[in-house]
C-alpha cells in the first residue's frame, strides 16, 4: 500500500546468527530518517513482545550503538520461538496483533527470521489485509542454515560458513602434529539442509582442512563412512571429518536421533552425532578419535564474521524499509548474486518462502568421495569473503550496548 | 659456553598453541642471520625427529612462509609426546642424541614446549655437559595452561585466553535471547591449573560474559554449584558457567574422571565434565541446559590470537638464539612483565622449571562467588590485548606452507 504514514515495528525471531543484528542496524537507521515513518520500535522477543506490548524506542538509542549492532551477534532485543495458530483454527493472536497495530499506529512491520518466521510474517500480513488494516509487511531473511527458498543465499550463512571453514582449517593443522593416526570429527549445525556442513569443505582452499564431508542430503551409510575414513587414515595418517547434525540413514532415521526430545515446531532436537561416530570408529578401526561439536559457537562467532555477509545483512534491513515505504507488502527481501561479492536485492512473495526448505543440490555433491563439487565452491567462496570490521576494547570485541528504553503511548 | 660455532637445531613438543610457531619464526629468522650459526635445522616431531635424524633445512624455506608462521597455529614441523628415561635408568636415548649432535655438528639446541618438555630439555643439557660435548641448550616456553614456573606468563596463554573470553562473551549474548531460563556450561582446558578457565571471567569486561567460574584450585562442591547456578537463574534468567576440565572434589577425584584412560605421562585423560554438570543441573533444577566443550578449538584459534602474546612468543624464540650464541645454556627464556603490554625477557635455570607447575594464586580467587578477584584481571587483561594480524586469502587465513626439505649431510 502506498503513501502510508505511521510507525515502523521491527521484530526478530528464531535462532541467532552473527549478523542478524546487522539487518536490524540497516533497517533502524533507514527507518529513523524516512519521512513516511513517524516512530521506530523494536518488539522485545519477537511476536512475544508484540502480543505483550513491550516495545523499545529506537529514537532513544545512540547512533554509535546502533552501528555497533553490525558486528554484535545474537538478537539485541531478544528472540522467540513460537508458531502462530492458523487463522482458520484460532485467530486470537492475530486479532490481538491487529488491535495493537491500531493502538500504536503501526503502518510498517518488519519480521527478521528464517522459514518459520516467514510463515508468521505471512500470517500477520494476510490477516491484516483481510481485516482491511493498512500495514506494509516485509520479511527480512536470516539463517545460518541457508535453507530459505527464493533467495540465492541467506544473511548469517556466510559468517557461520567462514567460522566453520576457519575453525576446521585450524583443527586440521592441530590434528597433524603427531605421527600417530588420529581422526577428528567436527559436528556442524543443519537439520535437513547441509549448507553449513558443506562449508567445512571450503577449509581445503587454505591447504589445510576437512578430508570428508557428510550431509543430510545423502543417505548415511555407516559401512561407507568407516571405509572412507580408513582410506584417508591409511593414506594420510590424520583425517578430519565434517558431519552435519542432520545426517540420516536410508530409512530416514537421524543418526543422532533422540526421539524423546522435540522442539515446539515438532523438529527432533539433535545432538550427539559426533559422539556416536567417534565410538563407531574407535570400535571398528581402533583409531584414536576426537569429537568436536561446534555447538552454538558457529552461529554467534561475530569476531569471525564475513564482511560480504554482514554488508548484505545490513542491506536486507535497509532495502526492506525502502521498499515498504514505497508501497510494497507481503514480501521478503531476497538476495540475487550477480558475480563474486556483488549482489542485488529483490522482493519475493512471503508465501513462497514460508515453510519451504532449500537443500544443497544433489549434483553439487560428490557422494562417492564424501565431498563437494566445483559449483558449491563457486557458490560459497564469495560468501565468506572479507573480514567484518570489529571494534575492540581491552582485547575484546566491543559489542553494542542498547539502552532499551520502553516506548509508552 | 662462549664462542661456539656450529648448527642450530630447533624442536617442538607437547600440545600446540596458536602462537608456538611464532616462537619458531622468531628463533629461525634470528638463527639464519647469526654468524655463530652455520646451519638451521628443525627436527620433525620433536625428539622423535632428533632420534631418527629427520631434520628440515630452514635455509631452503621462503622468508615469506617463515614469517607467516607468526599466525599459523599448531606445530609446522610436528610435535611429540614422549618422556626421556632418566640417565640413571637408561641413557640409551641420550647417548644416541649425543652421537647425532656430534654427527650433525649441533652446537645450539632449542626446545620449545611446556613443563614436560623443559624436563626433556634439562636432561639433554645435563647429559651433554657430563659427556663434555659443547652445546648450548635453551628452552623456549609455551603452553595454553600458563602453568610454567619462573615466568610471569607463558606464550600461548594470552591467545587461548582471548579466544575463550571472546567466545564466552558471544555465547552469553546467544544465551540471552529467549525469555525462558537457560544455563550454558562451557568446559575449558587446564588439567591442574585454572588459568585458562579463569580467562572466561575476562568476558565480563565486554559487558556480556560468564556469571560463574570454577577452577581446579578450589575443591568442587556439587551442592554449592547447584545453589550458585540457581541464584543466578533466579536473578538473571540466563546463566553462563565456565568450568575447568580439571575441577576436583574435596577428596581429589576429578569431577570428569574416567580412570581407565591415562596419557603417557600418567595424567588422567579428562573430558565430559560439562556433560556431567549438564545432567546434574537438569536433574536438580529442571532447567534447560547446554554444554559446550571448547575442545582443541581453544588451543588452535590463531584467527583470534592476541598480538601481545604472538609478539612475546616471537621474542622468546629470538632471545633464545641471541642468548645461546652469547654463551648461555641450560636455561629457559622467561617473561617478566613490566606494566601493561610491556615485557622484558630473562633466563631462568631449566631445572627450576622442569616438571614444576604454577597455579592461580588462591588469593586471586573469590571462592564464595565462583569468580576472580581484581589481581587476576590486572594480570590477564594485558595478555589478551591487540589482535594479531592475520593475512587472508579467499576469505580464509593464509597459513604458512613449509617446503620441508630434508637436510642431508
Amino acid at each position: 500500500m502506498k503513501d502510508l504514514k505511521g510507525k515502523a515495528l521491527f521484530a526478530q525471531s528464531g535462532g541467532p546468527t552473527a549478523v542478524i543484528n546487522a539487518s536490524l542496524a540497516g533497517g533502524i537507521t533507514e527507518a529513523l530518517k524516512n519521512p513516511s515513518i513517524t516512530g521506530v520500535l523494536v518488539a522485545a522477543n519477537g511476536v512475544y513482545g508484540v502480543l505483550n506490548e513491550v516495545f523499545y524506542d529506537m529514537q532513544k538509542e545512540d547512533e554509535e550503538q546502533l552501528l555497533a549492532l553490525k558486528y554484535t551477534p545474537a538478537m539485541a532485543f531478544g528472540s522467540v520461538r513460537c508458531k502462530l495458530s492458523t487463522p482458520e483454527k484460532n485467530s486470537g493472536d492475530l486479532e490481538k496483533i491487529l488491535e495493537i497495530f491500531k493502538k500504536y499506529d503501526i503502518k510498517y512491520f518488519f519480521y527478521n527470521g528464517g522459514n518459520d518466521s516467514m510463515d508468521t510474517c505471512d500470517k500477520i500480513s494476510s490477516y491484516m489485509k483481510k481485516a482491511g488494516y493498512p500495514v506494509n509487511v516485509i520479511g527480512i531473511p536470516k539463517t545460518i542454515d541457508n535453507d530459505l527458498a527464493e533467495t540465492d543465499c541467506c544473511p548469517g550463512y556466510g559468517s557461520a560458513a567462514k567460522y566453520v571453514a576457519t575453525s576446521v582449517s585450524e583443527v586440521a593443522l592441530d590434528a597433524s602434529i603427531y605421527t600417530s593416526p588420529l581422526v577428528i570429527i567436527v559436528e556442524i549445525m543443519g537439520r535437513n539442509a547441509g549448507w553449513l556442513a558443506a562449508a567445512a569443505s571450503l577449509s581445503q582452499v587454505s591447504g589445510y582442512g576437512a578430508d570428508l564431508v557428510y550431509l543430510p542430503e545423502v543417505p548415511f551409510s555407516a559401512e561407507k563412512f568407516i571405509s572412507d575414513v580408513k582410506k584417508v587414515v591409511d593414506k594420510k595418517v590424520h583425517c578430519v571429518v565434517a558431519v552435519s547434525e542432520g545426517i540420516k540413514y536410508e530409512n530416514g532415521k537421524y543418526v543422532g536421533d533422540d526421539s524423546s526430545k522435540t522442539d515446539v515446531f515438532g523438529h527432533t532436537a539433535l545432538g550427539g552425532v559426533c559422539g556416536y561416530l567417534k565410538s563407531l570408529l574407535t570400535a571398528e578401526l581402533g583409531v584414536k578419535c576426537k569429537a568436536i561439536e561446534l555447538n552454538i559457537l558457529q552461529r554467534c562467532a561475530a569476531h569471525q564474521a564475513s564482511k560480504t555477509d554482514a554488508d548484505e545483512a545490513y542491506e536486507c534491513g535497509r532495502i526492506a524499509v525502502i521498499k515498504a515505504t514505497e508501497g510494497e507488502t507481503d514480501k521478503m527481501v531476497a538476495i540475487k548474486r550477480t558475480g563474486g561479492q556483488k549482489a542485488e536485492f529483490e522482493l519475493v512473495p512471503l508465501n513462497k518462502v514460508a515453510n519451504a526448505e532449500k537443500k544443497v543440490p544433489l549434483d553439487w555433491i560428490d557422494e562417492e568421495n564424501a565431498w563437494l563439487k566445483k559449483p558449491f565452491f563457486d557458490y560459497a567462496l564469495p560468501l565468506i569473503e572479507g573480514e567484518n570490521p570489529v571494534v575492540y576494547e581491552s582485547g575484546l570485541p566491543k559489542f553494542a550496548k542498547m539502552k532499551k528504553i520502553l516506548f509508552k503511548l
